[in-house]
C-alpha cells in the first residue's frame, strides 16, 4: 500500500494533468491515484467536438488523448470511467462513488482531494428539451451521438441554437455536411464577447456561408413530431428542423465540492488561491470548475476553455507532488474558425472595459494578411482597446483570413506585459509578403489606437 | 519659397516614410521637400520582388506603394528619379545631384538632409559577373529585368548563388516557372542566420522541392557562351546554367554620406543617435544604410529590412517634422516561406549568443501547427534559447508548416519585454484545434527550454 492516496474527481483535461504531473514527482509507492469519470472516456479533445461531428475528423479515438489502460500501463494511475463522485466528505476524507454500470455505490478514503468536474452545459427552460434529436456538444460521448446521428438520419435541416464558438463551430459542421441551418442567437449578435462591430463581420460569413441568422430571438419552445423534434419555435417565429444543436455555453460544475463545503468564489465556481489549493487543506481544483485570476482587472473569472485548465492542472498537479509553482491567471484569448474566417479575442472587450468603469478608446482597423498584391490577400478586422489616458492595452479582436486570428496571441503577449500601445507600435515584428502586410496588422491597430488617444 | 528646404537622399522604404511624415507635421510653405532617387521607381516592395519574378505577382506597378506623381500630387514632395546624390557638402550644405537621364550635375542647396541610401547587392570578385543571364534582385528594375528574361528567354537552367533569403525566395520561384535549379551556398547550410538543425529542415524541404542544393562551395568563376552565362563554377564543380541569380546579400550603402564626413558607426553603418540624428545637426539617416540598436545585447546592429526601414524613416520624419519621438530598436526578427515551409527566427541564434560570450540553452521542439489529429497537420520545429541561470529568452527559431512561421511574433514581442522561459509557460494563448495544438508550439518550446535549464 502505498503512503498516501490521491482521489482526482474528473478524468478530464485539469484532472488527469494533475493526476500526470503528481505521478511525475511521485512513485507508485508513495503515491495511490485514483480518477474517477462519469463518462466513457478520459482526457479527450472536447473543443474537437465539432470537428468529430461535422466528418473532418474521422474517428473519435483520434480525440482520446490518453485511455484509462494507458493511463494505468504508463503511469499506474488508475482511471475509472463510468464512475461518478456522489459526495465528499471533508471530515472523514472519504468520497461515495458510484459505479454508473453496475449502480452500486462506493465508499473511497483520500488523503489528498483534486476536484475537476468541469461544467455542465446550460440547458433552457424549455419543454421537450430532452426530445429525440436534440443534441449537445459537450462531452466525446455528446459529439459521437451527434456524430451517428448526422450519418444515419441524414437530416436535411438543423437548428442552431446558441451563436458562441460552439455555435458556429457547429453550424460549420452542419455546412459541410449540406445540412441547410439556421443559427439562433438570443443577443444582437453572434459572438457577443466581441464588440458589435466586430460581430457583424461574424454574422455576414454567416450569411454567406448560406448560414440563416436568426438575432435577438430566443428560443422558447421545441415541437416533436412522431417522437422527435420537428421545429424550434422562438420569440418570433417557428424553425423546421429535424435536428437541434444546443450551444448555449457552459457553467461550472460544483457539485459535488460545494455541497461538502468547499468555498466557492464570487464567480460562483471553486474558490483557489493561485497554486489551486482550495479552501481546506489537501483539496485542489483546477480547471473549468475554479476560479482563476483575470490579469487585466485583478478580478476572479471562471473560464471554460481546455488550454487554461490544462495549464491550472499543470499547477496543481506539480504542487500536490511537492513542487511550489503557481498559476499567474489570464488575460481572456480565446479563438475560433468559420470557413475561412478566424476569429479571435483576448483581454477585455468594449462592454466588458465599460463594466468596469475603464476610459478607454476602441478602435477599428481595417488590413490584410498578406501584402495587399500578394494573389489571395484577405481582409483582417481589428479592434483594439486601450486605456485613456495613458494608453495600457485592455484589449484586442481580429476577425479575418487564413493568418488572421493567431496574431491574437501578440496582443495576448502585449497584454501579459501590460504594454501600452505606445510601446507596441515599434515591436520587431516579421514580414513576408505572402504571410503579412509590410505594417504587420497588429502594428497598424496599435498606432491607430494610439493616434485614437491623441 | 518654403521657409525651409528638406533633401531626401533615396526614395524608398525609409526616405519616403521620412517625407510623408515631415509633410504631415510641415506645411508645403514651411517646408520644400525634394526626394533624389537613382533608380526609376519610388517607393516599392523590394520584399515582392522575388514573387514578382516568379510571375506569382502579374504586375510591376502592383509593387509601386507611391509612384513620384502621387508623391508630388498627394504630398506636395517633389520625387525626382533618376537623379543620383554624387556628393554632400556638409559644411555649405548642398548637394550635387546627377539627373541620370540628362547626364547633368546640379547643385541643391537644403537646410535639412535626409540621408536614405540604402544597400547594395554584395557581389563576388569573379570574372564576367557582369555577363548576360546573371541577375540581382536589388531593385524594383532588377525585379522586371529577371522577369523578362525569365519570360522571354524561358531558361531552363538556372542557378542561385547564395542560401539566405532572396536565394531561398528565388528558387521558389524558379520552381514555380519549372526552371530546374541549383542552390549554391557557401556556408554548409542555406539560412546560416538559422541553428545548423534548422537549416537542415531547410535543405530537406528544398531538396524534396527538386532544388539541387549545393553545400560549403564557394562561386568562383562563371562561364560565357555566345555572349551569355553558361556555366557556374565552384571550387568543386561546374554548373550548367543559363540564367543565374546573384543573392549574396548587401552591404550598407554609406556613400556619399561617408565621403562627406558624416560619422560611420562600429558595424560601417552611418552612426545615428535613437532619434535618427546623424553626427551633424539637422542631417537625418535611416534604413537599411543606418545603424540601430539590438535590444538584447545592447549593441549597434546594421539590418537590411523593409519593416525596421519604414519604422526608422518614420521616426526620422517625425523628429524632422517638429516630433520628438525614439525608435527602440530591433531584436533581430525575419520571416520567409520555401512552398509550404515557413521559416523564421528572432533574437539570437547559437552562434550570435556564443560570440556575445552568453551562457545558455539551445533547445530544439517539434510540434504541430495544428492539433495532431487534425487533417493537413504539419510538422513545426521550435529553437528557443535561453540563457542560463535566469532563463531569460535570447532567441528562437522556427521552420514549419502553415501557420507555424508567424508565430515568430509571439516570440519577438517575449523579447521586446525581456521575458523568461519560466514566464512564458503559462501564456494565455489562443487554441482551437484547426489552427493550433492544445498547448501552443511556442508554449511547449518554453516549457522545453526551461525544463533544460533545471
Amino acid at each position: 500500500m502505498a503512503a498516501e492516496r490521491l482521489i482526482v474527481v474528473g478524468g478530464d483535461a485539469a484532472g488527469m494533468s494533475a493526476a500526470s504531473q503528481a505521478r511525475r514527482r511521485r512513485s507508485e509507492k508513495d503515491l495511490e491515484i485514483i480518477a474517477f469519470e462519469r463518462s466513457p472516456h478520459t482526457s479527450y479533445s472536447a473543443c474537437g467536438l465539432p470537428y468529430l461531428a461535422g466528418g473532418i475528423i474521422e474517428s473519435e479515438e483520434s480525440l482520446v488523448v490518453r485511455s484509462p489502460q494507458e493511463f494505468r500501463e504508463k503511469q499506474s494511475i488508475d482511471a475509472r470511467v463510468r464512475h461518478e463522485v456522489l459526495s465528499i466528505d471533508l471530515e472523514n476524507r472519504r468520497v461515495v462513488v458510484r459505479d454508473l454500470q453496475s449502480g452500486r455505490d462506493q465508499d473511497e478514503p483520500f488523503d489528498l482531494l483534486m476536484v475537476a468536474t468541469g461544467t455542465e452545459p446550460i440547458r433552457p427552460p424549455i419543454e421537450r428539451i430532452d426530445a429525440q434529436g436534440v443534441f449537445g456538444l459537450s462531452t466525446l460521448q455528446s459529439g459521437i451521438e451527434l456524430r451517428r446521428a448526422l450519418d444515419t438520419w441524414k437530416p436535411k435541416r438543423a437548428v442552431v441554437v446558441g451563436g458562441g464558438y460552439i455555435g458556429l463551430e457547429t453550424a460549420e459542421a452542419m455546412i459541410q455536411r449540406n445540412v441547410s441551418t439556421t443559427l439562433v442567437e438570443a443577443d444582437s449578435q453572434p459572438m457577443n464577447s466581441l464588440d458589435t462591430d466586430m460581430g457583424e463581420h461574424v454574422a455576414d460569413a454567416l450569411r454567406k456561408a448560406g448560414v440563416e441568422v436568426v438575432l435577438g430571438e430566443k428560443v422558447e419552445g421545441l415541437e416533436v413530431s412522431r417522437g422527435r423534434v420537428s421545429s424550434v419555435v422562438t420569440s418570433r417565429r417557428t424553425l423546421t428542423a429535424d435536428i437541434v444543436v444546443l450551444g448555449l455555453g457552459t457553467r461550472p460544475q460544483v457539485e459535488p465540492a460545494a455541497t461538502s463545503g468547499l468555498r466557492l468564489g464570487s464567480t460562483g465556481a471553486i474558490w483557489v488561491d493561485d497554486h489551486m489549493r482550495t479552501s481546506r487543506e489537501g483539496i485542489w481544483a483546477a480547471g473549468d470548475c475554479a476560479e482563476t485570476m483575470n490579469r487585466i482587472t485583478s478580478k476572479t473569472v471562471n473560464f471554460h476553455l481546455g488550454t487554461i485548465a490544462n495549464k491550472m492542472g499543470r499547477v496543481a498537479g506539480t504542487n500536490i507532488g511537492g513542487g511550489d509553482v503557481s498559476f499567474p491567471g489570464v488575460v481572456g484569448t480565446a479563438i475560433t474558425k468559420f470557413g475561412d474566417l478566424e476569429i479571435a479575442r483576448t483581454g477585455l472587450s468594449s462592454k466588458e472595459a465599460e463594466s468596469e468603469g475603464l476610459d478607454f478608446v476602441a478602435t477599428s482597423t481595417r488590413s490584410t494578411n498578406k501584402a495587399g498584391y500578394y494573389p489571395g490577400s484577405q481582409r483582417v478586422h481589428l479592434k483594439v482597446l486601450a486605456e485613456r489616458p495613458g494608453g495600457r492595452l485592455l484589449g484586442a479582436q481580429i476577425v479575418g483570413g487564413q493568418g488572421a486570428g493567431k496574431r491574437i496571441d501578440v496582443f495576448a503577449t502585449a497584454l501579459w506585459n501590460r504594454m501600452n500601445v505606445e510601446d507596441m507600435i515599434n515591436m520587431d515584428l516579421s514580414y513576408v509578403p505572402p504571410l503579412s502586410s509590410l505594417w504587420d496588422p497588429v502594428l497598424i491597430a496599435a498606432r491607430n489606437a494610439l493616434d485614437e488617444l491623441g
